[in-house]
């Protein structure tokens, strides 16, 4: 197969553990015989430095012209302390999902066998956790209308749903449940909100096109819950933007690392993939950043286009790399491997 | 000290907590020589099957003449699974919070040393937990303008707040930081919401008046995470009512039983005490349930009126009980107590 894709490294991390990521689908292309070409772009607060725009035009043309975006981290401390400032690093991400269109976040969130003793939970509450969050990703509250008084002294955010909006990631959400364990929880605030009450109604109707899964609805407050308490109660979460947001970052804690955790970001004509841990500016430049969200990341790409095959590979050469512990500080504080040893691990691998 | 306090207690398990800690209460009345009338009224679910009305006016004109709400619970299965009923329990709750301008909703966190190993989290890291979380009430999505157009297939909620909104709770927030470990985190998400940024604005200024507390910023998707992660950080947080609902239930889960967790709703002439766990339906009239969020509820209804004495002793009472394993099922599976002997201890106790 033949792939284009777009690499926005972005800021911090981003860049180290991006070049991982790259590593490994080269190792793919040759192992499997296909021809991806890679094209550097600019976002985040490096394409601020650089062109004064968080998503340059050119950047936003080449992604959309390609058939994949690799995305890495975007974000500076420079910026955080000053949500207000005119020009945010954050802007370029959001601009960037809502221009191609990605309207399904994906997010697999597993306990690794190897890994169990090294998270905040207990392990008898996490062991067996497996669980595909489907996060609505260019609507909602993220989106709607803002509005801040000339006095400065009221500000409001509109959180708008339409039927289609939830109908399109809904399908998604059902299908892949359907290649799962069949269950599905909606979680929402329906007891309070009108645009919650809409997505129960919406998804309540189309779960009669997939009578083989189980439909659930959980409130936005007791699934912040239950995801502690009982975490491997869950399949596939669907659910709206910002409870999508919070939820799936406290899910993320689960594993032990957040350094393992990719994600893919689904449209109808483009598709984007990026590790959830962020540019964690701390680490740069230090060799220490796990690279295996990144890595992983590129083999939701590969399944995306249904190179299941070659996806595997990758996903055996990190469970191998964790299983041997040939792994960065945040999980082998003993005999740490550096990044770039650990990508070269699972090249080989490969 | 003369208080009369309106008993609302509501559906489902509601009833036998809140008797317990009415109890309590005069357990302390004869114990310091205080006066407490209790007054009934209907709310929730019940006051719907008596009345039509989930906050029937009665109630209301109850509350509003009295020093003090005793609340128990409202919900009921029957109306669990279907939001878009035009009469629900909780349509009572938030008219009740919004009516009485009860605008800070303030709930303690805190990992019993006696109850570490209950926890779902490992004990190395709830150890020292002790947080207060300071909830904006009245406010927000909760109570901005909905909409659904004709056809049904747009909907909306809008969250707006005003400078005045946030300065009244910060101002409450701050001066509990200051009586505690003086540290204030404000959970918002100033990278995406102009509300949000209006909270920052808003806290910023008013912490120059309270120069010895220090104050930090969260993201709530990474308060969500950090909850879990190192939930020994936090001292005060603040934040607004939708954030507040999903952190403050993510958080009660720490302790290792949210049957031990009080709250208290506080407004400029009303307040209103309540156990945080909910109606609990299916455990109702068995005798199971854990009176001690309740009677906890009833120490910072004691506090609100600087009886700290005696809020002490019901503390002290509770402590006890929980060293002894004097518990509920939910605390203590081998030998546990009826939801009344565990008040009766505790009354005898004060
Ligand atoms: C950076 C921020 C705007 C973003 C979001 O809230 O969507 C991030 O938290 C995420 O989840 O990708
Ligand atoms: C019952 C519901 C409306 C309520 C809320 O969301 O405020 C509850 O979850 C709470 O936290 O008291």
């Amino acid at each position: 197969m033949k792939l284009e894709i777009a690499v926005l490294s972005g800021d911090g991390i981003g860049p180290e553990v991006t070049s991982q990521a790259i590593k490994a689908l080269e190792a793919i292309m040759h192992r499997f015989d296909h021809t991806f070409t890679f094209k550097d772009a600019l976002v985040g607060a490096i394409a601020i430095d650089k062109t004064g725009n968080p998503l340059p035009d050119e950047t936003l043309h080449l992604c959309a012209s390609t058939d994949a975006v690799l995305f890495g981290a975007i974000g500076d401390p420079k910026y955080d302390n000053n949500p207000s400032a005119p020009v945010r690093p954050e802007q370029g991400l959001l601009r960037l999902r809502k221009e191609l269109g990605l309207y399904a976040n994906i997010r697999p969130v597993k306990a690794y066998d190897t890994l169990l003793d090294k998270s905040p939970l207990k392990r008898e509450i996490i062991e067996g956790t497996d669980i595909s969050i489907y996060r609505e990703l260019t609507g909602g509250i993220y989106f709607g209308k803002k509005h801040l008084n000339e006095e400065g002294t009221i500000a409001s955010d509109l959180c708008e749903y339409s039927k289609e909006e939830i109908e399109r990631i809904s399908h998604l959400a059902f299908k892949a449940a359907q290649k799962r364990r069949k269950k599905l929880t909606l979680v929402d605030k329906a007891n309070v909100l009108e645009s919650s009450r809409l997505w129960r109604k919406v998804v309540t109707e189309i779960a009669k096109e997939y009578s083989d899964v189980t439909v659930d609805f959980l409130f936005v407050d007791n699934a912040a819950m239950q995801m502690i308490l009982n975490p491997s109660q869950f399949d596939v979460i669907l659910t709206e933007n910002m409870f999508g947001d919070i939820i799936s970052d406290e899910a993320s804690v689960i594993g032990g690392s957040i350094g393992l955790l990719a994600s893919a970001s689904i449209g109808d004509t483009c598709c984007m993939f990026e590790p959830i841990h962020g540019s964690y500016p701390q680490a740069t430049g230090k060799g220490i950043a796990n690279p295996i969200a990144a890595i992983l990341s590129a083999a939701m790409l590969l399944e995306h286009f249904d190179l299941m095959e070659e996806a595997r590979a990758i996903k055996d050469g990190v469970e191998k790399a964790l299983e041997l512990n040939l792994t960065t500080p945040d999980l082998n504080t003993i005999n740490p491997l550096t990044t770039e040893k650990v990508g070269d691990f699972i090249y080989d691998y490969i």
